[in-house]
């Protein structure tokens, strides 16, 4: 029988709903040191925490995470909730001695990113260990992208091309959401899903972003507000409006450390783009595309090709071959969303047995974050160029 | 607290694992009248049955269907089974008063399947039922397809185009696996494959298959033998050689009683098409075009709109107005492969307690059934017109 | 100063302005041996015809096709009429010693064909060339496709997937238009796109089809007629019907010398498909796959690179290493459907020049007429097997 | 009979051909007021010029323009040289009263082509137009997007994401040509390409930029000089390498009048991709995708629409009711890149029969202009917001 870890997850809204199904399905599809245990679950709600515990397969539930940070089953901490609270959280978790995932982006500031990264770094020397939990590098598309890169492939980096579209709130009156409120979400577009394409350039290049220029934008600027359901920004009664005090949406171009002139687009805005994760890397070698909307392909062209047959090539990433993809079905039968979190709780759960750092690191979330504040800073001084702090 | 239904599954190869994660993911996402609990799994070896069990989370083992079958902790049986086992195994747990799903195709033969379906009629009469697992009809894109088409959004149909290309044996030493046995099989791409694009397009149409005129061969006649791997044809030493004795390719073009023209083309010898179930529906409304590979879409042609405007459009089939996609993520975070038999599973349990007929029925395989005979006939008879029995 | 070369073109409608183009054109993109003067346009009505001449750069009109072929000034007669006259004009053409590229159908039966093809071989006996237009050859990614069957990239073949899907008559109340007659058209889809499939499988295989089963549907059996407008089936009044006697769609399954199974699809009810001529192929080594509405693509899949890397990769045939494609624009500067008959002329002139007999012949012409009275008569007998005769 | 109205044409490379074959072209398709004569070609070298003539179509030949625009068979002066020239030939071709169509970028300085603009305003005074050749915008698909935007279809536009992506000259040792040299070229990837996603944005959507953040690189700083080819920068022998000082790729970000943000990118280093001029736009109620690649399709989102419903559909653009279509070919017959030049002169012929002026007019050209040397400014200025000049 292998032994198990205990894990305690706070937050039970989307994350945790699909950090509860890799929770659930990991152990049978890939053969783990360690078999997770759903140990406890923590909401604010008494009532709709045990409704949620019960549903998705949580032992217990608890309503104070500092109550589920004390537990002796608890031996990893799951953190789900929004970027407010990730810092004091995790924080408390190290110093626990727990293992900790945390949600993206790392923390709201610079200044709690700097503090959680410096408290995993302390916590590494004692064995415990942290990761941000950017998902979309466990596709196995993106992994296998940065398999690619890393191998030589494209060659010298020329162009990174990134964006990241959806068009959820392109009404004018869906209503004004924690994700629209700076206090809890700390940014709009650009914390939310500009952070994803920075953490996803940066890993399939192995390469760092250097400076930005950058313009941020809110297009609607007030939304009503909704009280009740879970997620809305503060209780009010309908027919009152509030400030959106996000950005909408957020462009900025760059220079990444090996050379490559950059492009990046999130936003909120795009009409008809659901989730459209995209990516293209053009090296002197060869290129790369991926758009999260078909997420089971990878487009490669092969530069050094004779030119007649070249052209970009429709990887379909279910083959045993490629990242993760050999522990689920024959090649073809796709995966979705939910598998690139079965990934990273299996990484995870690696290296907490293995005794070794897990990536991405809360430094790669700090990093990220670095690169959020140099695009707030330079929307906010007229696109100037304005460098990333390591 | 909802009360528990127990299941006990037959199998544990491919078929048997995906439908694990179904039943233990369902009553996470959807909100059932019974949850069910995985009471007992049964497969021929005892300890790769136990370890199986352990791994994809049944709390039992069994070796001989027969007892599971008595168990009372079953109140389901799930058979994941090759072909030639179906009709014992149903037969016998339907008499038991167990609900049964069971794999496609129904049956190796139409007689098997008959006496199939009238277990499940009889069984019907006595308020248990049966459903025949052909789990693309689960598929959002789908069943979404199924309701423009029964919302009269094609008008009058006049051609369906399947096709079922997969390239898993074009190398000719790839083994004699059971699949390519009529023993364990009934045959080949034909019965594997082409028995779920019939369905597909029988549902997606609302319609039935009337006659065919049909080619099959079998490219590769000759391939080795293996030994010990689950699913392999039989134990011989490395170096044997065995005759292929299914078909590896089946084309039939054919007749719907609505009056489309049809085109249908099973095959395994596809290079470069790795799961590639296709159909298109043109009808004088509008056109329908699907492809497994890119699970997540649908391509609508809406033909009343003017010529100017008019084109196929990519439906991104993760709206919660869509099939099945509200109770999982936002739109455009997709579904993978596995999510159909959790689909499957959870209308099988609504339809369990509601004591209504789920679909497709065995009479529903049967029809299937009656499509592949028809085209076995046809082939060995000059590709003659050969008539759909009802 | 190179030679000049005198061209007669019979017909002045959809065929006629194309080659016309192909005529004006081509020797601005090639360096031909001699150049085209486009000395004479042949039509029924006087007025229409010699409007139609200065329009489209013909520096001479003629009524009476005849005349046109015994013209001194006229080395080439190019045939744009409806298949039910071309027998006559190419035969007398040929024996006046003219050089004759016919469009296609070769014929409206096989008889005619047959007396064409005998034509055609002695006539070349006495240096006098002939061709029949399939033009589809002549894209470059078509052309391309079949250097690289030639070069055995797709090994041993397996599966030929071929439909040419129109929409243009789905609507009933079109009216009957010559190509909805017999009389004139020989047949519907069938001959009028059915054969550009035929033509162009065998061309990109290398094979011929060796025999079929087919099933042919008339959805529409009565359109209204219409007077006046070139091409509309016989003068009546508004309000009369009349009855189509050609095919809306043609299927057929069949088998290649090569030993390659095939399917076949011609209509003009496909909603929302304008003029998708699509072929696949898969072979033991490698597939293509090619659709005209995105004319300037072709799709390669490698199957002898590694699974992993292996895909359809989209080769935009537009560089200098393309057939045809050097002689125009850099790369990604597309060609468009009038360039397939420049390029046709393009050959058809170095083939007169040089003495040697261009492709596709007269025969090849009959060969696809052969297959084409295959399909009919399997059709009219029960999708009963039938050989294509040689 | 036809008015004919005479053109002469400046330079015989790339431009001068594709130029040749609109002017051939047109009247065959297009019911023009007048038909041109193809009256005079004028290049640098006597032999290639009447060479060029000859095989393009031209009646005579000059080697001075500045004879070619006194000529009294010359009513309309076509310029096809490097921009270096445009400013000076233009000007004198205006004062000599012939209409001008001028290659783009309009000038290689915002001096020149305010002078161009303000001689072109005189001109028009006297009745004498003219017109910059931004061809892209008479791409059927680009002008019907233009058509939807302006019937209000895309409500707001909120996001521009325009691309011109090139990969000629990805390869170190490709040599220094004329577009490689500040001196004749003006600038790089900006000036050729930037220049063309400038104007087709402001096209499509109806706005300008006013104001943006740049950044250019040039990834290759030198390059073997190579002797004797036309349009080669300066002869020298093999073995020398000389600087190359003009930008490999420009990105900018930046703002239209109307309130959109724009993200732009002008690269010839983007491996794989051959011509891929791309735009999107997302506004409130719908969306646009384009890509040059695949010329014939423009995608269109309609988010008024269900949401079940919606995507972005591909509309094959050649149907009658679309810009330019209905003069060629059945619907999914497509054009090529030839064809937005036989779509422009057309455009130019018929303005210069009504008497109106053609658009994009040289203040059209200025405007792109300034836009470039806002991007130039802005990259020299530590990518600082630079405000577009009106």
């Amino acid at each position: 029988m292998k032994p198990s870890i205990g894990v305690g997850m706070v937050g039970h809204a989307f994350m945790g709903r699909v950090h509860s199904q890799a929770w659930r399905s990991v152990s049978a599809f890939f053969d783990l040191p360690a078999v997770p245990a759903m140990a406890v679950l923590c909401g604010r709600s008494p009532e709709r925490t045990a409704e949620a515990a019960a549903r998705l397969g949580w032992a217990a539930a608890e309503t104070d995470w500092r109550r589920l940070v004390e537990r002796d089953d608890v031996q990893i901490v799951d953190i789900c909730t929004p970027g407010d609270s990730h810092a004091e959280i995790a924080i408390a978790a190290l110093a626990a001695g727990k293992h900790v995932l945390c949600e993206k982006p790392l923390a709201n500031t610079v200044a709690e990113a700097e503090a959680m990264a410096e408290a995993a770094r302390s916590a590494a020397a004692r064995g415990v260990r942290s990761m941000v939990a950017f998902n979309y590098r466990r596709v196995p598309a993106v992994a296998f992208a940065r398999r690619l890169v890393a191998e030589g492939r494209l060659g010298e980096l020329r162009h990174v091309r990134a964006q990241y579209l959806q068009d959820w709130i392109v009404d004018p009156e869906f209503p004004l959401v924690w994700r629209l409120s700076k206090d809890r979400a700390g940014s709009g577009a650009l914390g939310d899903i500009g952070s994803h394409i920075v953490d996803t350039a940066q890993f399939v290049t192995g390469q760092h972003l250097t400076g930005v220029s950058a313009l941020t934008e809110t297009f609607v600027k007030e939304r009503p507000l909704a009280e009740g359901a879970e997620g809305l920004a503060g209780g009010s009664r309908t027919g009152e409006r509030g400030l959106v005090d996000v950005d909408d949406a957020a462009l900025f171009i760059g220079r990444f450390d090996g050379g490559a002139l950059a492009s990046f687009e999130a936003t909120r805005f795009a009409s008809g783009r659901k989730n459209a994760l995209r990516i293209e890397v053009n090296g002197s070698k060869g290129s790369l595309a991926f758009d999260f909307e078909a997420m089971n392909e990878l487009w490669f062209h092969d530069h050094t090709l004779p030119d007649a047959e070249a052209g970009f090539r429709r990887i379909v990433v279910t083959e045993s071959g490629h990242p993760y993809a050999g522990a689920w079905w024959p090649p073809g039968h796709g995966l979705g969303y939910e598998h690139t979190f079965t990934h990273e709780v299996k990484d995870f759960l690696e290296a907490v047995a293995a005794g070794t750092d897990p990536e991405p690191s809360f430094e790669d979330g700090l990093r990220v974050q670095r690169v959020l504040e140099a695009v707030e800073a330079s929307a906010a001084d007229e696109s100037r160029w304005t460098v990333v702090e390591r």
